[in-house]
């Protein structure tokens, strides 16, 4: 098997240094003029506030046509696949039931949902905006497989406030600019795989407002005569730094015709003095411009993603969203089932089936051949056998030791994964899942970052956005009202890196270069 | 006769606390999102480039809307004066005599003029993209004006560089959406003026972009064999911190269909590095991705407006634009037209009528109308009155004292000019225009700017945008081919601080809340 390596790629001819000079001051000003950037500055001054470029690819990353078709094509059915899991609070159960007990944050999602299924969910329908992400994996040519020796692998499937949608977006259409203004151009020999047609375009953000717009429309008028309007309401994070990937999806509902009213609201404390919820379990928001509520058709959360947020204030918050009518995206089922721990029970023989009832073998194998191998560290006796891979400094290599929780960061990786567990209380082993490492090809980029200028060995990570309405089931199960891909968001970093946060600044947006072959 | 005067504005309700809180959360994060921003940062390290909002004002500030269209309607008007003084070098020589001699700059400036004269002028087309900028002016109320006691007055008339138009553009369009969302809604009285019909639009952006356009055209296709394509030049101050109202002109021209190439380059030095006249005068661009020169269309100057930029280089630059065959936006001779010498001389007996040639008497009395009355500090009779007005600290307090260049900033106030003109050589008092203060109204605003918040009263100036392209005629004069009125700026300041410079932080761009009486 040849390895994946691309050596003549970003071509010679755009490495001189007068080109890169050319291409970081156009990028640097499209950011700028564009708002693709973090907010900094002294939060206690509004005077004070300044912005940096987020971090971005100089060049587009090669990335094979097939397999971004592949990952497209798949988000309907993980969109579906999800929309059941998240009405299954059985099956949830039986999965979490280990961090029910021994993890904080699951246990206080979990008392919120069974707050909510005491008092009755008066909502039937919820709202997906997911995220799957995906890495390129080198694997054993096959003569089954028509793609030798490439496949996506999902490192984490996104269920609860999924960023970068907007970025996606305006990072994409400064790439288009680029390849326009001849900024790409090299001579013709040898061949340079940059041309409009190879950089596939995303709607990321329109997407999103349609789906929210889409929702809004589902929960129809408001239901008590307190309100003559309704709105979507949207909990944020305080001190946000990442406003400018919010705010366009605000604008983009606001710009509608007719309008869509949509508010933000700090999470939880300006929510819970913001908000009631009527006695017949509307939830009503007042705006700081009026003394007239509107009712919250949907509540979009783009907080509550964090342990620390559910203090008792977080957690009267929550209960509020989830007890009340507002359509929530996501509920916190919805949230719980992003966890990691449910990213590696569904790879547990038959449970796909068990969700993706309608339909043909077929989707359930692709699903399935998108799963990085995932193993529990409780004491099954494949757990048992993980665990021993995992504490063993030979093996450890070839791992990743994540948190059972949903979201980025937090991991561990190889070789670090033996001290690591040592010094854990061997109770808290089964909080974590232990995940073959996925072994990308070796490409190269330059990447501008707030860590500088980084310019050699990248990997990057394809993430499809979904969004999706269901209706709860009477019998249980989700009935799918609304589903679409809606989009993509692509990351690379530099690879002697391991995390990919974009927000700390060692990730980058890109756009993908797609090739016909990467091998 | 009543001051003009509304402390009622902005509306009581709007200026709470959380209002005020709301509305500066939204307002930050709107500019940061859409490039209403300016550039700062470690010009040496890309990496460490920032941003900070523009100022802007929390609310539209008051303005009599019969004044406003007074404004638009006369620019076209103004347009085809000031092509026809470009045209006049005559006229020209005469006015700016004394200057000739003593300031560099414009001495610099007619000596380009007079290289390419010498070599013969081969682009018959000139392109303007002009800003006269006016101040409401309190004038005694008479019988016979319809609008008692309010007139526009002109502040100074700009044919160089005119910035500005991007960032009106996206500042009002965030007015418009704050008007939307509610977050000027107050309740039903006392009335408040603030609402969508009040606040005017502008598409400064697209029109600039437009008339651009339209010279790109009016150039036609390559006229050498060493370029297949033409491109509009756009020759910028390095270390631009203003890089957000230039950039989306480049974007809306590439975004044309078909594009319309545009590059930038910086003034001299890059520019005569990528640069060569042919020996049939074109003026060919080798661009930082190509070995292959386009030929250039239209030289849009966004440089060469500081008598700094004009040493040994940045003239053999200006000869290169000045002689070559492309279409100059503006020419020397229209940026010597700007210099307030001249807008001071227009006000001379019968100059009006020696330029508006075509049309009726009432056009050159709505003109007439707009001039403030400004002297000169030569020696003729008026000259030698207006010095004994100048140097008299009690009469000293009804001028400000201007350069005679064009452009903003370096002016000298009322009570500082008598000590000024003591230290200033005899001979170089020709060289300024002393002109009697306008008197605005007194109105109240909430301003956002680098300087911190300002509450209180406010002065603005309303910038009329046109754009003209208009052809020598073979006996002298301008044929007019384009001329349009191209929208508008609108920027406010705190009545305290004298200079309007949004660049330096006291000036806020505004959108006016346009209403029928301001008395």
């Amino acid at each position: 098997m040849s390895s994946a390596s691309k050596p003549d790629y970003p071509p010679l001819a755009l490495l001189s240094d007068d080109r890169l000079v050319a291409l970081h001051s156009a990028i640097r000003d499209w950011q700028l003029t564009h708002g693709s950037l973090i907010k900094i500055g002294n939060w206690d001054d509004e005077d004070n506030i300044r912005a940096r470029p987020i971090g971005t690819s100089i060049f587009p990353t090669l990335f094979p046509r097939s397999r971004f078709e592949e990952a497209r094509q798949l988000q309907k059915d993980y969109n579906e696949l999800y929309a059941a899991v998240a009405e299954d609070d059985t099956w949830l159960a039986e999965v979490l039931r280990d961090m029910l007990v021994s993890d904080p944050f699951a246990k206080a999602l979990w008392s919120v949902h069974l707050k909510a299924k005491e008092a009755g969910y008066i909502q039937p329908l919820t709202m997906g905006i997911f995220r799957s992400d995906y890495m390129l994996h080198q694997q054993p040519v096959s003569a089954i497989d028509p793609s030798p020796g490439l496949a996506i692998k999902q490192v984490e499937f996104n269920t609860m406030s999924c960023a970068g949608g907007t970025h996606a977006s305006i990072v994409n259409t400064m790439h288009h600019h680029l390849t326009a203004t001849g900024l790409y151009t090299t001579p013709p020999t040898p061949p340079n795989p940059i041309h409009p047609s190879a950089l596939p375009t995303t709607s990321t953000i329109s997407n999103l407002v349609f789906a929210l717009a889409t929702a809004h429309a589902a929960y129809g008028p408001p239901k008590t005569a307190l309100a003559t309007a309704t709105a979507i309401l949207m909990p944020v994070q305080p001190f946000n730094i990442n406003i400018c990937d919010e705010r366009p999806l605000e604008y983009g509902l606001w710009a509608r015709a007719p309008p869509i009213p949509c508010h933000r609201v700090d999470f939880p404390t300006d929510f819970l003095a913001r908000t009631t919820r009527a006695e017949t379990g509307e939830l009503l928001f007042y705006p700081p411009h009026s003394t007239q509520p509107v009712e919250v058709s949907v509540a979009y959360m783009r907080a509550g993603y964090d342990a620390g947020e559910h203090d008792e204030e977080g957690m009267e918050a929550r209960v509020r969203i989830e007890t009340s009518r507002a359509i929530k995206c996501p509920s916190v089922l919805g949230q719980l089932a992003g966890f990691k721990k449910v990213q590696q029970a569904l790879a547990g023989a038959g449970v796909l089936e068990r969700f993706l009832l309608s339909g043909n073998k077929g989707r359930v194998e692709r699903i399935r051949g998108t799963f990085a191998p995932m193993y529990p560290l409780d004491e099954t006796e494949v757990g048992l056998w993980a665990r021993g891979q995992a504490r063993r400094i030979e093996t450890a290599g070839r791992y990743v030791l994540k948190p059972s929780l949903e979201g980025g960061g937090h991991n561990v990786y190889r070789g670090d994964i033996p001290e690591f567990l040592e010094r854990a209380p061997e109770a808290e082993w089964r909080n974590w899942v232990l995940m073959e490492m996925i072994e990308p090809p070796k490409l190269r980029n330059v990447l501008l970052s707030a860590v500088g200028v980084h310019e050699g060995g990248v990997v990057s990570e394809l993430g499809i956005f979904g969004t999706c309405i269901w209706k709860k089931r009477k019998g249980g199960g989700a009935e799918i009202v609304e589903n679409k891909q809606a989009g993509w968001s692509f990351k690379t970093k530099a690879d002697s890196v391991d995390e990919m946060s974009v927000v700390k600044g060692y990730g980058c947006f890109d756009t993908p270069c797609l090739v016909e072959d990467l091998l």
